[in-house]
């Protein structure tokens, strides 16, 4: 019954999703860069268009849990609210004049109520509805349609802020700013949520302590049989990857790391980008990717800690596949003109996320690449992502994986 | 049987648009900036949306007229093929040692094949799989997917290129290099095409001899009774709209322009992205667009040429109601809080295209200000906008009215 | 004899500079923008000009402390070495694996030397001519030329990173990452010197602590009689200036703060490069500056911890002369074109340095500005500033009083 | 007598240079980099420098001709000032209404005024101060600080604007608008100057006729013996490459053109950046250029009019070496670390002016560059460029040669 992941492609049974709401509908043409997104996006139909993944999954037997029905329930255990207004209310950021009374003031909110303005984000005139000004240059100093409480538009993609490999958790520190809080909230409902209050798994990573080494779920493949493969991306650091490699070979969890150096920038923003797997020996890779430099990690022998043995761009297929224990990987790589795949890629077309092994769940939209993989064998199932696809993220963006199999036959 | 465009709420009786293919599936997130797009769009989607667009407005009895086939039929007139390749093939632009290998190639095509490169751009691979290449620098120094004839994605927004003003036509001189090609088709069709080349209407601007003396269509409203409304936007420049209004005064076909003086930037491109019309005395307004200052037009008595009148911001709808002979216009704007609003502003909340008094096409994304109009008495029909939206314009951005009656009783 | 800042016109006795060195020379097309500077700079002649600039205050009989000794000379105090060392070098920036090797290398090295690394940064490749390569994907992924310490260029402008103010000093939690290090450098300077260790001064901020609360002395005029004058702008927050009245107000060092709503941006990036005091009762003020929103903060009553009293625009200067207990005060602002005055705010035109009330130095090159000051009675010192100006800070900005008297007649 | 130049090192004896004026006191931070400036400067230092500068050349028997004077001297012949003020005042930029009261007060100007206003600008004010506002939309919407006629700060750079390669000049068609107007200065001065209308040289571009096919003349370099050397950069194009090669081998003025396939970017803005050529057969290279691909043009033979050969980058110095029939060049790149190197090619550490062969003009600042080239048997005479330097150019940029001998023993 516990919760683990032990591969990428396996049955997958139990993930976090988050379905779109207040936190969304903040999104403007003046704010969306600074919030991470590239278009605002027409909320009611992100919803639905989110529903229908939802039931997708649901529909091949995958129990859905919904990352604002976990952070609710969360937020009914005193410390589990506390450990959040702590860190959100900090004096630091609000200033010694308004932060007790901001606090006291969110503090008395019902569960419900508190966890959406939690993600949804609040604008100093919904505060002046509720509640009167405290005396403070820092709250005076806002625009009335200022947020005093900025939303999480990010929380959409579950997939980032935590990573579930083997039989733990990584609570990621998040590269930018707008995603800080969404870690604070995830720490809320791995610590307190009654799914989870009982552990018995490990933690990776603890976001808050872990800054400026940060790691984003997106870059992290769990390639199966104890093997992990690592984006170090714009915003999946070295060290970070190091520090992973440190305790889960402490633990036994995971026996070799391979870590490939992309290139930094918003195009290749995560790993899953332009990499995912979509079964136990088979990876879609995009056509612009290239090859890449990469590294082996495994546990040391005397007195150095960790082993790591670097690798030519030529060798990446080759170190993966033996991370793995096999003779070669399968990588499927659509042909298009070079400006269609730049375009498939901008929307997703690699990030498919695997319900079980050869079975995956694709946008719509990139037809292309959805196509080249029917014909070499892969079961499509694809959702419209008109809307969903404007913060350049997929399926598997927007799935955090609690608990899936290994691909049976590795291990 | 003539052209002539006479308001912008009457009848509208026939239009040309403009149907999504080649020239869209060009975009990529490296060149839609250059192109002027924001995001890249999903072609078949967005060629059904717009099938959906046309479907409607020949149901309440609107001619549509496609522009790739005017194109395609104007090609066929040896005077409208020439007027285009001299143009476009251009020793300036290809080179003395290209040029005249790349005139001939083009020149040798069939005419829809030859309209559909016109409009979708070739690729030096493209070129180099039909024909052997020229002993050229230019083109050599080409990679091999560059573009050796530039897509035209913006033909989608057939209200900018011409813009029909009461009995005559302004071929635009546009603002940016992306959209110069597209005035030397429309040109063509002018000219050349059956259905245009007896005449029997005024050019108000011919595109090519105007620049840097800019208009485009989103920027002009035919507000009806001899009245013009324009906005002086980063794309449209007084010098521009002197000159329109010299030229339309001597043929007696216009009696006032209103000209308003725009914050000049993207967030409002034209005119029609912040204010349609929708009745004979009714507009749409966003809300941020303020008041702006206004100048009064009219024919001069005496030496002077014509007489400028400029009004402070607050009498913008006052001198808007003096040309039109009202006492004062309606102006509906829909009261959301700032970042919604900001949103559908965004998504063309007020670009719609009215088809006749108070009935009006618009978005289905943008459910505020639709039902803020429909409470206004407004009868709105929806069509999606999904991927269309991407490019930043809406129904009236879409549509170049070639035939429109006057509001009964305005004139 | 102890160390005190009283005023910003009265007798300067003592400050703190810092010698271009290394760490300018680092400076380059590609990386100035991250550093924080508009262009590179020629460091031997800039050197030449700091020099200039150090012989004027010396023959004015100020005491002038270099900043690279200091440091130096803190660094030969074991914990300070400890306490720079455990900061710069720790684990979440260089991995489990390098920051060990790393830290033995640095701390192994003589103060001297130590001190040139830290402020003038290393690259991978300076390091790889010393010590040999650890293990470490962190290390490896570095190109030969990358930094693996960074460069602090700022460190010029001993202004910002910390301020003294009355009898006390902040040391400050500075906005942009590319400052953050100099703040560990001069704690291990207040707090490990031999001419800070014996104290007997308050300390307002301890910069880690404080981040996002940030606060920079570019930002903060020390008016005399217990008042502070601080604008809240891109680099100084309000919730930064409510911890400072607390924690003054507390001491009774200060009784009044007034703190100014600034345009956020680079182009206004501290108080100090668009107004400075130059005698008891005399602004200089650049003409685009305009008359700013204002607030008065001082110590509250009864139950509430402060008083707040905020100003429209309009009474900005009156609020001024209210906090020096004055009728009013006299601000003086060059007339010029608004081209001109634009280029002599950027070229430091207003950042004068005090050294006795109405004597001034200022960079030679804001010749108007200049002229315009003599003509009121000021006596303005001038020197050259072709290189040093090239980093958008002038003689304010390049100066640390570490104690000044307060303008007579003034308390 | 004639004018020609006949090499890049050969002795220089007559240059047009630009004394530095009103228009670089117009440069502001905001409107540097529309008028492609990086940095304002202080104009009255500059001009010192500047007359430094041609002090140096006058010392070594050069003549220099003022472009400044050349202007004002031109404008006094009424078809030159007819020529500059039809196209500078056009309806098309000015509008119907303000076009003709314009030009009729800039024609009534005397030539030393108007060519002040010509090349410094104008605003609207200071029209305002002189003359009453004409009845004008376009006039009217200014704001009194913006110009209603744009500085031309570039003017100083007048090496690029027109180029005399051998026995004819290039009077170039500029890359962009905010040097547009200096073409027209120089085609008034070309043709109606006294110096020059006498002729007796070939024009190998007329500047209006030939954009958009632009060249620069710091991107040509007359390397000897009818040979030329063209980087093909962000403002020199293939097609204009082509048209110069068509002209200059029908006149029989070269015999061979090779061009560079350089990055395209405000890095290597021009050839000149990166390299120039200091004697017969010797050249400065920046370390951070690298090889280039380039392509030998020269005359066709039978049917066809050019012929081309294309090298691989590792080829570059050997295609060069071959075009002077050399067998091979001597190219002198200083040794730097790699952000010295930078640094110094930013500060034009590689364009040096020669004076004759092996004596080149630098600037002091570059002193790693003018060490070693020194050291390799090179005269450099120095000159400040503090100010002068802000604009990216050094001294073979703000100079341009009418009157240079060969170097002997090269032809």
């Amino acid at each position: 019954m516990g919760f683990h992941v032990d591969s990428e492609a396996g049955r997958l049974r139990r993930v976090i999703l988050h379905r779109p709401d207040l936190e969304l509908r903040r999104l403007t043409p003046s704010n969306k860069d600074t919030l991470l997104f590239d278009d605002v996006l027409w909320v009611r139909r992100a919803r639905a268009e989110h529903d229908g993944f939802a039931d997708v999954l649901r529909e091949w037997g995958v129990e859905v849990h919904l990352f604002r029905d976990l952070l609710e329930e969360s937020l009914r255990v005193p410390q589990a609210r506390s450990l959040v207004l702590d860190r959100v209310f900090h004096e630091r950021e609000y200033g010694p004049l308004a932060t007790g009374r901001l606090r006291e003031a969110f503090g008395g909110m019902p569960a419900p109520e508190l966890a959406s303005w939690l993600v949804g984000g609040m604008t100093k005139r919904e505060f002046l509805e509720r509640y009167s000004e405290p005396v403070s240059v820092r709250f005076h100093a806002l625009d009335v349609d200022d947020f005093l409480l900025a939303p999480l538009p990010n929380h959409l993609f579950t997939r980032d802020t935590s990573a579930w490999i083997y039989d733990g958790v990584s609570v990621n520190a998040m590269r930018w700013p707008a995603r800080w809080h969404e870690t604070v909230h995830y720490e809320a409902v791995y610590r307190h949520h009654p799914l989870f209050a009982a552990g018995g798994f490990h933690v990776w990573c603890e976001g808050q302590a872990a800054y400026p080494s940060t790691i984003e779920g997106g870059d992290v493949l769990v390639i199966g049989g104890g093997a992990v493969l690592i984006g170090m991306s714009e915003r999946t650091t070295p060290q970070a990857v190091e520090m992973l490699a440190h305790r889960m070979f402490s633990a036994g969890s995971a026996r070799v790391i391979v870590a490939l150096d992309m290139p930094k920038g918003r195009a290749f923003m995560h790993l899953d980008t332009v990499m995912t797997m979509i079964d136990g020996d088979t990876f879609t890779q995009y056509a612009g990717l290239g090859m890449l430099p990469s590294y082996t990690i495994e546990p040391g022998t005397g007195e150095s800690e960790l082993k790591v043995t670097d690798h030519p761009p030529e060798h990446m297929h080759r170190a993966i596949a033996a991370a793995l224990g096999l003779d070669s990987i399968r990588v499927l790589t659509a042909r298009q003109d070079v400006h269609a795949a730049e375009r498939e890629q901008w929307d997703d077309g690699c990030n498919v996320l695997a319900i079980e092994p050869g079975v995956v769940v694709a946008y719509e939209r990139n037809a292309t690449t959805n196509t080249f993989l029917r014909k070499h064998g892969i079961e499509v199932i694809t959702i419209p992502g008109s809307e969903l696809g404007r913060g350049r993220g997929g399926p598997r963006c927007m799935s955090c994986p609690v608990e899936r199999d290994a691909v049976p036959g590795i291990s």
